[in-house]
This record gives C-alpha cells, sequence and structure tokens, in this order.
C-alpha cells in the first residue's frame, strides 16, 4: 500500500500562479512567432506596443506580492518537508526567478520588450543594406538596455560580473571564466583537426545540390516523419514555415519551427530542418506531467543545442543517415546524388564566414568569436562602434577570412538585435554536452548506427526521452550531464567524436 | 488666434487605460486568427487555455476599480464641460462598457472563452461528419453560457429581453421588436421580387468558372489592388490566408482577410475575397488620430457588413467591375469568360441552402430564418435539439429546399460555434444601410459607375473614407445612418436598388 502525502495548498496556489504565467508566456512566443513569419510590415509599431504590454502584464504577474507570500508560506520547514524532489526544485525555481524578477522596474521590462520588436526590423533591413551604421543606435539601444538589466541582475544572482548575470539565463550557474577555460581547450583541439583536414590534400568536389522548393518541401515533410516531428496528421502538434534566420518557437502541443529554403542549395534547408526539429521534439516530449510546472521545460539552452546539434549533425551527417534517406530525395528531385561523393561534401571541412552554414569543425570558432565580443562588450572593453573591425579581425585571425561587409560580418546573427546577449555560448556547449551524451548512448546501444542506416530510432528515441527530455529543467546542465554520463562537463568526447570522423574522413 | 483647452488628467489617464484594453483585444485577435488559420490541431486545448486567460486579463483589466474611479472623476460636471464631443463619446463609451463588464463574473468570461475554442474546434469536426449529435452538447453549453451572460446583460442595458440584450453588443440600440419590423417589410419584398425572377422565363446558363490555385490567388492580388488593400509592399498592413470560412480580423496596421480558393469555381474567392476586404479597408483606414480611443473602431457589426457586402455585390457584381476587371482574369486563367454570360451567372437569383454562397436578392431570406431562431433559442421557445427540424423547416418554407443533411443544415456556420449569437441579423442590416448610403453617393456622385468601369474609384474612396470610417464609432449605427443619408433607417432604398438591377436582367 501506497501513502500518498498532500501537498500544502500553498504549493498548489503557487503551482496555479505558475501555470498561468507559463500561459501567458506561450502567448508571448506565438505573437513572436506571428511577427517573424506572418506579421504584414506594416504592423511593426503595432506588435511592439503589444509585446511591450504583454511582458509589462506578465512582469507584474510574476512579481505579485501573493507569490512572495505563498513562497514564503511553502517554504516553511513543515511545508516544505512535505514536498517530493521535483515540487522542491519547483519550488527553488519560481523563487530563484521571483527575486531576481522583483528586482527588475516594470518600466524595464517594457522598454526592452520595445525595443526588441523594433530592433529587429531595422536589423533586417540594415543586413539587407550592409548598412551597419543604420543598425547601430539600435544595438547601442540593446547593449544598454542589456547592461542595465545586469547590473541588477549581477546582485541578486550574486555574480562576479555582467556578463556572468546574463549567461546564466542561458546556462544556469556557468560562468565566464568556466566557458573562457572550456573554450580555451576546444579552440586548441579544433584548430589541430582543422590544420590536419587542410593539410589532408583531399580536396572536396562541388556537387549537383539544386532542387525546387516544392522538393525541397516534400523532403521537409521526409525529415519530419524521420524524427518523429508531427506536421500533418489530425493531431499534428508542429508546422514548417518559411523565414530567412529559422528557429523554433513553442510549447508542448504546439511547437513550430521554420527553414529557409534556397533552390541552389537543397542542404541548406535539410540540415537546418534537421536541426530546428532537433528543438522542437524536445520541447514536444517533455513528460506531459510536468506541463505547466517549472520543471515542465527545457533544462537550458545548451542543452537545448545538444538535441538540435546531435540530430542535425551526428545523426544529420553520417553515413548511415544517408544510407537511409539518400533514396528519398533522389526520389522527389532529379539530382541522382552519389553516396560517397555527398557524404564528403556535406562533411567538408572549410572555415567560411556564416555560422550557421559552418561545418561542424569550424563552428565553435564562430561560437569562440562571439563570446570574446559579448564578454569584452560587458566588461566596458568594446562599444557598438569597435564591433565590425574586431569582428573581422577575430575573423582573419581565427579562420583566415576576409570579411568584406558587415552583412556577412557582425550583423549577420539576430541575437543582437534581439538582445539575447549571452545565448551564444550555448551553440558550443551544446556540441559539447552533445559529445558526452553520444558516448554514453553508444555504451548502451553499441549498434544504434545500424538502426540508424534502417531509419528507426525508436529504441534510441526512448532512451533519449528518458535521460534528457524527461529530466527536463530538474537539474542544471551540468548536474544533468553527470546523471547522464556521470562525468562533469569534459571537451574530450566533443573532440574525440571529431577526430574519428574527421581523421576516417580525411585520412589522419 | 485659437485658445486649445486642456484635457483633464482623469481623462487622460482613462483613454492610457483604454489604449491597454485595446491592444490586449488586438493580441486576443491575433491569436484567434493563428487559432483558424495557422494552429496545429494538437494545440487546441493549449490555445483554450490561452484564450480563457487572456480574457479573464482583459476582463479584470476593464473593471478595474481605478477605471471606476477615473469615470467617475472625468464625469464631474467640470471636468466634462471640459471635453469636446469626441471626447465625451470615448468617455460614454468606456462608461458603458465598464458598467456591463462590472456586472459579469470573471469565470463566466474564461468559461465562455475555454468553451469557444473547443466548441469550434467540435463543431469543424461534426460538420465534416455530417453529425449534428456530436455538436449539440458543445452548442448546449454555448447557448447556456450565452443565457447567463444575457441574463447579466439585460438587467445592466436595462433590455427588453435577452435577446435584445446580445443584439445591442453587435447593433447598439436596436431591438428585437425593430428588427423584426424591418425583416417583416424585407421579407416581403424579397418574396416579390423572387418570383418575378423565378416567373421570369429566363434561364441562366452555366459558364467554365474552373482555374487552378495559383491563378486565382494572382486574382485575389488583383482584387486586392483595385480594393486598395496592400498585401505585398513593404508597408503592406495585410495579407490573405485560406480558410473553410472566410473572415477578416485585426486592427488599424495589421487587418488580416482569409478565403477559400474552389478549383472547380473561382467566383467563390472572388466574392469572398471583395467581401472580406470590404471589411478589411474600413479597419484599415479609421482616421490614425483615433488610434487606441474608443471612438476609433468600426460603428457596428451592421455598418461594417454594409462596406463588406458594398464591395462584393453593389460594386463586385455590377456590369461596370466586370467591364475593368474582366480582362485581369482572361489573362491568368483559359476561361476567356464571355461579358453578358458572366454577369447573369453572378447575378443569377435562385435559391440556395448555403447562406456565404447566396445571391443577392435570396441572401436576406437566411438571415431571417437564422434570427427568427436565435429570438426563440432565447425567449426559451427552442432548444438545441429543436434546431435542425425547425431549420429545415423554415428552408422549405421561405426557400423551397430540402436540406439533406446538417452540415449542408443548422452547422454551415460558425457562428453558433463561437458563440456568436445576435450577429446575424447585422448581415441583412449591412444590406439595408448599403442600400442608404448607396443612394446618398448616387447623389454626390452620380457617374461613379463610369469611374467603376476605369477600376478608379479614388474620389468616392475619399466620400467614403470622411463619411463612414472617418466616422468611425462616434455615432450609433442609426445615427450614423441619419447623418450620411438625412433620413432614418428604412428597406427601401436596397430594394429599390434590387429591383432596378434585377428588372433590368430579368425584364421586369
Amino acid at each position: 500500500m501506497i501513502v500518498m502525502k498532500s501537498l500544502p495548498l500553498s504549493y498548489k496556489k503557487l503551482l496555479e500562479k505558475n501555470k498561468k504565467l507559463t500561459l501567458l508566456g506561450s502567448v508571448q512566443g506565438t505573437m513572436s512567432w506571428d511577427m517573424e513569419t506572418m506579421m504584414p510590415p506594416r504592423a511593426v509599431g503595432l506588435r511592439s506596443e503589444q509585446m511591450a504590454l504583454l511582458s509589462s502584464i506578465f512582469h507584474k504577474s510574476a512579481t505579485s506580492p501573493e507569490i512572495g507570500s505563498l513562497l514564503a508560506e511553502v517554504m516553511k520547514k513543515g511545508n516544505f518537508d512535505m514536498l517530493g524532489q521535483i515540487e522542491k526544485r519547483n519550488v527553488e525555481l519560481i523563487k530563484k526567478s521571483y527575486d531576481e524578477r522583483t528586482k527588475i522596474p516594470t518600466e524595464l521590462v517594457e522598454k526592452i520588450a520595445k525595443q526588441r520588436a523594433v530592433s529587429v526590423n531595422v536589423w533586417k533591413k540594415a543586413k539587407k543594406k550592409q548598412d551597419y551604421s543604420m543598425f547601430r543606435p539600435e544595438l547601442e539601444k540593446n547593449i544598454d538596455l542589456s547592461k542595465k538589466l545586469a547590473e541588477i541582475l549581477m546582485k541578486v544572482k550574486d555574480a562576479k560580473s555582467l556578463y556572468d548575470a546574463l549567461l546564466d539565463d542561458y546556462e544556469p550557474k556557468i560562468t565566464t571564466d568556466a566557458i573562457a577555460k572550456i573554450f580555451s581547450k576546444l579552440q586548441n583541439e579544433l584548430r589541430v583537426i582543422i590544420s590536419k583536414c587542410e593539410n589532408s590534400g583531399i580536396q572536396v568536389e562541388e556537387i549537383k545540390k539544386s532542387a525546387s522548393i516544392d522538393a525541397q518541401k516534400k523532403i521537409a515533410g521526409m525529415l519530419a516523419e524521420f524524427a518523429g516531428y508531427d506536421i500533418t496528421s489530425d493531431n499534428a502538434g508542429g508546422r514548417i514555415d518559411e523565414t530567412e534566420h529559422p528557429f523554433t518557437q513553442g510549447y508542448f502541443d504546439d511547437v513550430r519551427i521554420t527553414t529557409h529554403y534556397y533552390e541552389n542549395n537543397i542542404f541548406s534547408s535539410i540540415f537546418s530542418t534537421l536541426h530546428e526539429m532537433g528543438h522542437a521534439i524536445y520541447e514536444q516530449n517533455i513528460d506531459q506531467k510536468l506541463k505547466y510546472q517549472p520543471v515542465g521545460s527545457a533544462c537550458s539552452y545548451g542543452i537545448h543545442e545538444s538535441q538540435s546539434r546531435f540530430l542535425e549533425n551526428m545523426v544529420g551527417r553520417s553515413k548511415e543517415f544517408w544510407t537511409f534517406f539518400l533514396p528519398n530525395i533522389n526520389s522527389v528531385t532529379c539530382l541522382d546524388l552519389d553516396m560517397e561523393k555527398l557524404l564528403l561534401y556535406v562533411n567538408r571541412v572549410r572555415p567560411s564566414k556564416i555560422r550557421i552554414e559552418a561545418d561542424e569543425v569550424t563552428y565553435g570558432l564562430h561560437i569562440i568569436t562571439r563570446f570574446e565580443i559579448e564578454r569584452d562588450m560587458f566588461s566596458g572593453k568594446l562599444d557598438a562602434c569597435d564591433l565590425p573591425n574586431v569582428w573581422n579581425s577575430k575573423y582573419k585571425e581565427y579562420l583566415g577570412l576576409e570579411i568584406k561587409n558587415d552583412s556577412e560580418g557582425v550583423m549577420q546573427d539576430m541575437h543582437w538585435a534581439s538582445n539575447l546577449f549571452g545565448y551564444f555560448p550555448s551553440y558550443a556547449l551544446g556540441n559539447i554536452y552533445g559529445g558526452q551524451m553520444l558516448g554514453a548512448m553508444n555504451k548502451k546501444f553499441p549498434n544504434w548506427k545500424e538502426d540508424l542506416s534502417k531509419g528507426d530510432l525508436t529504441k534510441e528515441r526512448i532512451w533519449i526521452k528518458k535521460n534528457i527530455y524527461d529530466n527536463c529543467k530538474i537539474y542544471d546542465p551540468a548536474d544533468l550531464i553527470k546523471k547522464i554520463t556521470g562525468k562533469p562537463v569534459s571537451v574530450e568526447p566533443f573532440v574525440n567524436y571529431l577526430k574519428k570522423k574527421f581523421g576516417a574522413i580525411y585520412g589522419f
């Protein structure tokens, strides 16, 4: 017989408040998605007012004194002891967010929301015109607002620096120093691999890769079927739209991705679709029992990226995946692609200018560049006016490339226009976490690649759901990695994965 | 020299509150649009929770005691006298809404919002399956909730009946009795015209009307250009999507329409696009100075319909419009349509089962049917279980038609699934208002049809903007009609328009 402990009323009320906040957050999400995909251009001003209002309502609800009283009540010893691990974590997550938010003035929240909509819009136009001077005033406002926010957060979080305070929102408990250490190791290893590839003498041939947008949409549908991302059935929980910059947005039963189809390159949409679906199936497959609870969301941005980059790269650029998937492509296009040439082509290691088109090896250097610039921006060493020069010289130094204009340089990503300072490191951390998770999966399923070559990862998906999706936000990212792999965060497994894979391709 | 009276602070604060409510309402609008056009089906439950929360937030803000105090302050004699006509009207509209809303419990508002999302979803499925028994339980809940709401509104509005209370939300100050009188006159007149057409001996030939969806989308774009509904420029404020049931949704800079393309019938999307664009350009062209003010919105649902049905019918089914527009259709399709046959075909008078496909003459009978049923539902004479029989017998009696299943009968429209009881009469009132406005326009521009045959209604549009759009909600609908035409609401101008037009076509 099991005696269920009943939960204190204050806990139930607190979670009811959290449910409303979560719903409101999901409304903001859908409105953001609409802004990027569907909204008529004239509506920018209206939308920025709508978003500011929603942010302000969210902020007021999230900082209401009622939540404070409920937190005090539920954290009394007698009450708190009645809670299980997950309930305790819920309370802690609400407390963290409440403590932080109550220090942030509503006006600042509204300003940031309003400025985001305006600044993204200007960035789009400036990028089209290759005119950084057009974007700079908006970027300056963003940096200024983010600094104001970081100053407040730094105190509440007891962080050592402004940038530390920002990083914690994306990768809880990580610090600038810890990232610098990890990235320094990563950079050294990547440079070795890149130089081995460059010196291998292997020339990668261009291949045919044009197909109609219609054919590419069919391919995206097939990829969705493979990934278990339902966009067609009567119970579909997703959809694919087009934006210049692919992204994923959603919550549980409504998780949407975007991609970009280029007629002259089917691989752009193939890999971006896989990437975004990695995000989407994570969000969709979190335990429904945890819906509307703080723990019922993704662990961190880095863990999120581990999922997207696992699907995009470790799966999507593997021989086994293409063994299974290539016939699909040949069936809806006239390409008649050759397996060996294709594999070499999609795994070509070559410094390039655009992050989202970078290969698995050089990708990390794009992130390290951004990390260093953000760190120096928030320590006061760099201002918006310095960015193009610093960007270009780092691309020269790390990747050996001449950046010709700011649209292929400092303005290529939407993050800074969207006020998402502190996000970038999560991409490289995602690769690193992914390497460690892959190690654990390899142990559990030594033959998983055989399953992949049949297009059937059912068993592996159950493992991923149990270990990653269902652990959602119950742990901080470093603890989750420890739980799954038994080890602390470490660069080696990812580097070893790269060495093994690219060593085989480039013969070193 | 002009001395500007400054406005009392309480007025400014009140309007600031109203701006937030308006923005929140526009968010609800976009979320509803998304639900009908883009949302993955699995998200129905999530969306119904989101909509309920938004309704509850709206309701709480709209009934906050602060608004009550500001209203009391601004209505003090010294303050109120400082206001001009528009400001006074703003205060009165806010007061009306506040007085009504403060009587409605938040729980009822949430229930209605949640139920709407669920019920629309069930209606769609039931309609597809032709299964009224599937829809009935949801409809019963809707009727029950609407009765509860109407009971409250009846007291505040000092209305004579539940249905009167509902009608006032769509057509301010109109009553069931007034509509019954107008509709009785209309019905008699329509029957005479229908019987003359039927007895004319004129047979309308079927014409070719199939075209690819792509071609139909091009036609929709051309119609948008004609109507001044911008969906393509960098400053576009609209867009066209596809839904089974066409609708318009939006506010000022973001007004979207939907249509339905049938490959075997280009006219369905042509007339529904024109209809919805009539709504859209009304919303888009209200004086920007009045944005976020209560007066800065459409006068009533009936006046709205006068605009949509003016563009769809009085313009869209006229010889002059087709003189201008037919070459466009012949240029993007292979139809090579003949002008005379086309005109006869799109003006064919013939009782039919589906309201939105009805001709200008029989249309009114569809509305009268719905009006009578709604009236009897809310007086307690009819329950949900009676509806199919009553519907079918009225269609037999008024239109001489045998309804074969409830999907072409009582379930054809979304209104009752969406809890929009009291909306239907506005469609017929729209025709009637439209007839009166046409009369006024004919006086001002006796040669406007010549302009139309050149596809250039610039002059007429300025007149419409000045008289209808810019008068927005400054007047109640009957007063607006009086202001524009100098006369009270009257059926004659519309009936005379029909007689003249169809007399010429059918030779009576």
